[in-house]
């Protein structure tokens, strides 16, 4: 600490100011809005000030761009002390802070932006996924990473689990790696130097913080969580804030960020050849590659972090039923517009020995219902590369479905692939049923129609490609050209899967006779082959809903 | 440790064979059946054996007596050192045994039960929901509760991030608040002597282990992670291992269990009475609540826990989308068949001011793809209190979902509701459009409703009141009889959602026009009534969706 630059006096004052203006600036927005948690403001005000104005390097007119340090703010609530700061930085209008949290307000997607991954305290520190990233962070020493605690012990209605206790704090960030560092958070001297300091690993500034700090009537009190101050009372805080605040000659300004990352370009991203593996090859660039080990909430959120302001395109691959871990993750994701790639292995009854915990049978029904996400089921290998490359270049959250066993291949590697655009992979003039399968489930039909062709019954076999978006119209096309009879066979529960999707897009087309084969009930282990059999999906099972599809009677229009 | 009374040489010795024949038993199963994980089974048989004849008090003939101490097997895949558990106490064949992991057998259920709650080591302490747990245990001071950690070094296909530090696992569960305590793991002495102190907090005992201990070509080596050893191989190792079981006269039995719980019956639970609030009054049983805090994986399992063995009805609440932290715990509840009851406030919309990612949007789809749940959806106080009451006689996983803000009582407090049955809310002879709605949205149909009456509409309204199952039949019946017309709203997305459940019910049936109100982009924040507004899903927008079926021609017929 020999090296610590002492920042003068005047400096402390001003951050000090900046420190009761927030308080001044959260106080007005959150009464005039008539909600909001203005006591959960108040208790970072210093560390917010510190951090613009003191610690950080970046464009204060561009908080997005790619050179800038990256703030996260993890308590949400919180959310007016960084608008405050981007009035302070002059990157927002007094005014339109103000209107924040109204539902015709402009700003709210850059607190779900920036919210979210990692800092706060109480509540949060009881949330598994904080301690995957505490794990994962010393792992790899990031000594780039301060993750800053605010402690102000209240919870919504009750004190949090550890209160004040800051050494039980410090001694868990200690036990998990870090280099932890306890100070109190409303003095702007201990801040700034405890953020001074050099970092060879991943550094927690355990801030000891008052709720309502400021508001006497207010701090360290229960019952002011998500209250907004009446207006009598706002009037005379305000009153006596701006009275603290001492004009100096002195401003402060941001410092410039380091210019040390090239731009780059996510466009135009394409695979250089079509890849052919030779059996026994490793990774061909493993310092691209990042092990997250049994920690799929991290392991997402990783993900995320990286493909932040478009500078690296990031598939994430996990087994598809652990990826249920990671779903609350998954869907903050999607509110954010990531565009993370995700790949989820063993799917359906493909990891038949392994048990259900490890079989993925409801993930359609979680990638779906992320909304504007992308669903890819890649039937061979052809498909499975299809699917990464249009996965690279389809803005947004995509999920690929893969299986776990090798599957013969049926496309051409020059076959043309797009989203939503289904392939009708068998067919003739005469054929009685279309069946539409994915996966390794399209293996199955095609056995299924190899069998049915000895009874003289021909099937039309329609793999889907994508589930999301499902390509109704070549699918109700040519179900009409088979009178009307559809078949669903999939390797998923019956809700939220490929049954259901298609149900919802056919539910008003007149004439069809719509039959679904999906997994009904918790599967035991056993061999692949004979789980599809005992869960009814298997070609056989096809074969039986083909002949009871064709002795019904609807007709299409 | 004055006090600990050292097992004498005769025990050891078989506890020792014990563990012996635990291998012999594993290795000749997992070769027998072509896979399972007979490395990982080796690094636990002392410590299975100590726990099975030295620790644990149970009835052998009836391991799930609720008197047992309970065994928790979180390392699945040492499934058949369990089971060879059950072979040394008799309860189980070694024929029995033998046909383990295969489709037809009927052991897998019971590992199922008992498997993925505390444990193991390596992986899993990477896993966030076990600090979860490892707070909540040190913060209600279980002294109860033991977690051994099986620490052999080696994952699937790399080391495990703290391989054999102990040391480390040692701090970071001190930190905790866990009392620890580092073990050789193949010492029977020393296993014995640690799990003997006499424990005021939670206790884990840190057993440094070897991977397929005993198997000088396997041990602490890579590649040997689920592979079964070939059959020569095994052959060999068996010849072994029975060569150092030494005979002595000592049989070594179970302790008996303590039979200081009384039978309890869950049967004909029923609320005493109506209940009838006053305002600010308390929780009438504070004793029978247990706060969980911010960690809702940990509290899923803790309700999975107590509601074990049938000796509480248990009810886990939080806010909607916070379930999905949860996902992954709640799909292991349903596998396991656990008789939980879930509440999910906040659900769709009602959380305006918060954000979207305190709304719950997606709970439909991620309760109904778990197997054999069923989910309710009251609309009123009424409908929430028979609800709880229909949850709480109803086997299996029950979610129910609710909403933030009060709705008017829309029912009579006799009314009679029963699982999978619809009710008509609002119905006329000349109804033109059936809508079909539920929770918050039925009082939007409701002044919808009001509405179109003025201009000589009328329409028929109908609450589903459980969404899984979904009364088909009422809702057809009553479609049918306004022309086939029907409209459901949702503050939900659409995948997996009411309107889609009612898509895959309605698509085979002619003559139907459905048409789906639901939310189709995250939300921003804002006051309930304008969000229903901007998403579509308020009385104007199913007025306007009414008038537009009607101008439609289908006939049912």
């Amino acid at each position: 600490m020999e090296d610590y630059h002492k920042p003068d006096q005047q400096t402390i004052q001003v951050l000090k100011n900046i420190a009761n203006r927030l308080r001044i600036n959260c106080i007005k927005a959150t009464t005039a809005a008539g909600y909001g948690h203005p006591t959960s403001c108040c208790s970072v005000a210093e560390i917010m000030s510190v951090l613009f104005f003191h610690t950080m390097r970046y464009r204060p007119e561009d908080p997005r761009h790619y050179n800038n340090d990256r703030f996260l703010l993890s308590k949400g609530h919180a959310a007016p002390a960084l608008y405050s700061m981007w009035v302070e930085t002059g990157f927002l209008k007094e005014s339109e802070m103000f209107s924040l949290c109204h539902a015709d307000s402009s700003h709210e997607s850059h607190t779900m932006h920036l919210s979210r991954v990692l800092s706060d305290g109480r509540w949060e520190m009881s949330e598994g996924s904080v301690w995957e990233a505490m794990s994962f962070a010393s792992y790899y020493q990031l000594d780039n990473l301060v993750a800053i605690l605010d402690i102000n012990r209240l919870g919504q209605s009750d004190t949090a689990p550890l209160q004040h206790h800051v050494d039980k704090y410090y001694k868990r960030f200690e036990a998990f790696g870090w280099h932890a560092i306890i100070v109190d958070g409303h003095s702007v001297e201990e801040l700034c130097k405890a953020l001074s300091q050099p970092r060879h690993q991943p550094t927690a500034i355990i801030a000891k913080t008052i709720k309502g700090k400021g508001i006497p009537a207010a701090e360290d009190k229960q019952g002011w969580h998500a209250k907004p101050l009446p207006k009598d009372m706002a009037e005379m805080m305000v009153k006596d804030w701006q009275g603290r605040i001492t004009n100096t000659s002195k401003h402060l300004y941001p410092s410039a960020p380091i210019e040390d990352s090239p731009p780059v370009s996510l466009r135009n991203i394409r695979m250089p050849s079509a890849p052919s593996y030779k059996a026994g090859e490793k990774n061909e660039h493993p310092n691209r590659f990042v092990e997250c080990y049994m920690a799929q909430q991290n392991m997402v959120s990783v993900a995320v972090g990286c493909a932040a302001r478009d500078r690296n395109l990031v598939f994430a691959s996990t087994l598809a039923p652990f990826f249920t871990r990671a779903h609350d993750q998954l869907r903050m994701a999607a509110m954010s517009e990531s565009n993370i790639k995700l790949c989820g292995s063993h799917c359906g009854l493909s990891s038949g020995e392994e048990g259900p915990s490890l079989m993925g049978l409801e993930d359609f029904a979680m990638f779906r219902a992320l909304p504007s996400s992308t669903v890819f089921y890649p039937s061979d290998g052809v498909t499975a590369e299809k699917a990464m490359d249009l996965a690279a270049t389809t803005k947004g959250l995509c999920y690929i479905r893969t299986s776990r066993h090798d599957c013969p291949i049926i496309y051409n590697s020059n076959e043309d692939f797009h989203v939503g655009q289904a392939k009708v992979v068998y067919q003739s003039k005469d054929d009685q049923v279309t069946v539409v399968a994915g996966g390794m489930m399209i293996h199955e039909a095609l056995a299924a129609a190899e069998h049915l062709k000895k009874e003289r019954i021909s099937i039309r076999i329609i793999d889907p490609f994508t589930i999301k978006p499902l390509d109704y119209k070549t699918i109700i096309d040519h179900g009409r050209a088979t009178r009307g009879r559809v078949l669903t066979v999939e390797d998923h529960y019956y809700e939220g899967g490929l049954g259901e999707a298609l149900s919802s897009g056919m539910v008003n087309e007149q004439g069809f006779n719509l039959h679904c084969l999906a997994v009904s009930h918790v599967p035991r282990s056993g061999k692949p082959h004979e789980l599809l059999k005992i869960y009814g999906i298997d070609r056989d099972a096809i074969a039986q809903a083909v002949r009871k599809l064709m002795s019904s009677s609807t007709n299409a229009k």
